[in-house]
């Protein structure tokens, strides 16, 4: 033979071989997990959706997403989650909660704002509110999340360190931040003490897989400007995200105003307090100055329209923020004042809110309330590269929802089925940083039973504590 | 002996005799059906709740509501409904939607009103709208509102005799409105013939335990006066109510203004429309002086929250409308403009949505929600004597909703949990008329998978008629 006929011969051999590989079992590449078979809706820049698709995910990152017979032929996982009938999306992002007073919800509704707090809620806490309060309660909470779809949380609550203790054993995502206060708390008896706690929580938790430690100034109205300027300093140092409640009350705008003659974004703007990553709960009372400055300095904003209607707080104008770009999230806040922790009411709400609020349908669609709850949330975090949508490369945070009940039927759009028809009730499977928490609605990370028995004997005590107060 | 000694004997004899018939199993009542072992939310005028309770039923009808340990004693039931750790209440009443639509939930959302029926409804309306559609879409509605709770609703389509045959097929309860409008429609081509129509569809229907037939003029703008008054005579004709739509939209509003000077309310007033039982849906544009007319003629209202903001409607004045003495209820208008049929969603809606439009916390309690959706829709409904609360004599329309999932963990207080985490989905077993129609979430009265795939086929009519006119 010629030479040229050799090298046909041995391309020829070396292709089939290459076809071979990729089309028999042997040679698949093998993962630790493929979520196969279902509509993958995968909230990236581009919003696209695969219809019979499928997530390859091998460690804790994803290392491909497309049809369920092209990757079912490349890869062989070692767990396998049959998602058919199912989206497969990203995990929710709950921008803002405070995950342990699950353990007071629906102990007050439906009461003017001073009331609840003066005659339920301060008494609660101050009765109750210890690690193992808080560790019961976060128990129950991420078991809730789990169960709803959230795969990522943003929290600001007292002894957060058994918080993070709690959630990284649950295998659930959290970027969660040690509340400073002016008051005595739980915790800390002095706002210096409660810095001091912080640096200890920023120190031990840093570089963790799981858990971001962040700084929680609770609000501009129940700090000092010493203590708010330290509480940045902190957070650069450890350069940690800082969380704080901004402008949720017509009365905190009144408040900042009468002692500093500026709206509370722009006092907290004065102090440099927006100089490093931050997000900023609530902001119902921004204006246009206000969202123009906030986007500027990139700072996260959490948006909680169940929280806000219920407590009758007024409309975020969700809408400007997203024109000025600011970086805008979706959050449920603690289940004290929503009164759950489910993200798909959280989307509904929201695209019900703002088409209401606006006076246009055409506001808030469907899939930018799901963006806010997925990519845009993630954004709002600071964790945009990692987590927030489904592609190659990203961190292996992954749900699927089944679409099969009767009120799910017929389905259109998934994308409108997501947010207008769907509950957490719906979530099936619940992936977090590659590790199966649920599989086919049984939870793993968590036993059930022993949380919900926890739980049901700490609200005896939120009772006890409560009557005491009311027999007073 | 004595002749006193002897008159002990048989005093004795006769009071141990007595006590033998109450406590043991040969001597209880043997009755239908016992509902048992929950907390029992009556909904009565006192607002009676009874904790470890039970209902006792005998063919359609309530013969007891008290303790379990005392029910249990005092009769047997022939089915036995267990619903411990459970809430046990009067089924939930929807006052107001279009149960084939369910076949266009999702279909598009996030329009403008008018682009979203002339470019997706109205043309998909005129592709599919058949008797068949329509008893494929009422067996989907029906099965879903079986499985959320719902016992009770009131409807507003075509083909009406189809809705009624197929409700009353899965046993449930409905008040159902053969519509006349003054455009050509599936099944009529004027409103005469739409006339006609209904008065067959009345004197077939009347007398039915179930079903009660009605007369539906669509709205104030898209009838004639007279058209409108031979609707009122058909109506006190057959003593049937009357349902319609009612000042739903700001535009209706200056279309009524512009021909008569008069709000539609009092529009409808001057030609006599409110003379006999009526139930008015949406009533947003109301003023004052239309409250206090619509209370003095007792019509019914029937407020849609989700539709209302998904649609941008505008805030119905349901505060006024209550202190006004209006008989109000719930509704969650048709699955196209909500997307689902789920009347939890629509009293938690209610409950947030007056709170924010009040900028009261206190407003809507949780309490007034489920009262909306229980005995205040069924007065709303002009049923207030047989549904709407469990109370002896009236009829058995119970559900049973479980209380045990993380979301609902720990519950003080079954009114609160009920509107602020319920969900349909937590609904476990529905009595319509006093036959068990869902029994420990598995629905009896329907054959689920038959339904789903008949409204599987029947939406790929529905994707092919919107297709075709987005390919003009």
């Amino acid at each position: 033979m010629k030479r040229s006929a050799w090298v046909a011969v041995v391309l020829f051999a070396g292709v089939a071989g290459l076809v071979w590989q990729r089309t028999l079992p042997l040679g698949r590449t093998t993962i630790s997990l493929l979520v196969t078979g279902g509509t993958v809706v995968t909230m990236d820049a581009a919003g696209s959706v695969v219809p019979d698709g499928a997530v390859a995910i091998d460690g804790t990152t994803i290392v491909a997403v497309g049809t369920a017979a092209d990757l079912d032929a490349r890869y062989q996982g070692r767990e396998r989650v049959d998602a058919r009938g199912q989206v497969i999306m990203p995990g929710l992002i709950n921008t803002h909660t405070h995950a342990p007073m699950v353990l007071f919800r629906g102990l007050a509704d439906d009461l003017a704002l001073m009331d609840w707090l003066n005659q339920y809620i301060f008494p609660a806490e101050k009765a109750t509110v210890s690690p193992e309060f808080v560790r019961v309660g976060t128990r129950l909470a991420v078991l809730e999340m789990i169960e709803s779809g959230t795969t990522t949380y943003a929290d600001m609550y007292y002894f957060e360190e058994e918080i993070a203790a709690a959630t990284k054993a649950a295998g659930v995502r959290g970027v969660l931040g040690q509340t400073i206060i002016r008051f005595p708390v739980a915790d800390a008896a002095t706002p210096e003490e409660g810095l001091t706690r912080t640096e200890a929580f920023l120190a031990r938790w840093a570089n963790d897989p799981l858990i971001v430690p962040a700084v929680a100034p609770h609000a501009p109205y129940t700090l000092t400007p010493e203590t708010l300027k330290a509480a940045r300093t902190l957070a650069d140092k450890y350069r940690a995200p800082l969380l704080i409640h901004l402008a949720e009350t017509r009365d905190e705008v009144g408040i900042i105003a009468g002692q500093f003659k500026m709206s509370p974004a722009m006092f907290l703007d004065s102090l440099g307090l927006w100089g490093g990553r931050s997000l900023a709960a609530h902001a119902v009372w921004v204006d246009e100055a206000d969202m123009k400055m906030l986007a500027a300095r990139s700072v996260g904003l959490s948006h909680n329209p169940e929280s806000n209607m219920k407590l009758a707080s007024g409309t975020a104008p969700v809408t400007g923020w997203l024109s000025a770009g600011i970086p805008s999230g979706l959050g449920t806040d603690g289940a004290a004042s929503n009164n759950d922790l489910d993200m798909f009411d959280a989307m509904r709400a929201a695209a019900l809110l703002h088409k209401h609020a606006t006076g246009d349908p055409r506001a808030m669609p469907a899939k930018q309330a799901l963006e806010l709850a997925t990519r845009r949330g993630a954004a709002a975090l600071g964790l945009g590269d990692r987590i927030g949508s489904l592609e190659t490369g990203k961190l292996a945070d992954i749900i699927t929802v089944s679409m099969s009940s009767a009120r799910q039927t017929p389905m259109f759009d998934p994308l409108s089925h997501l947010v207008y028809v769907t509950r957490g009730t719906d979530v099936r499977n619940t992936i977090v940083h590659g590790r199966v928490l649920m599989r086919q609605g049984r939870v793993i990370s968590l036993n059930r039973s022993a949380v919900l028995q926890e739980a049901a004997a700490m609200a005896d005590k939120v009772r006890a504590a409560v009557s005491r107060k009311e027999g007073q």
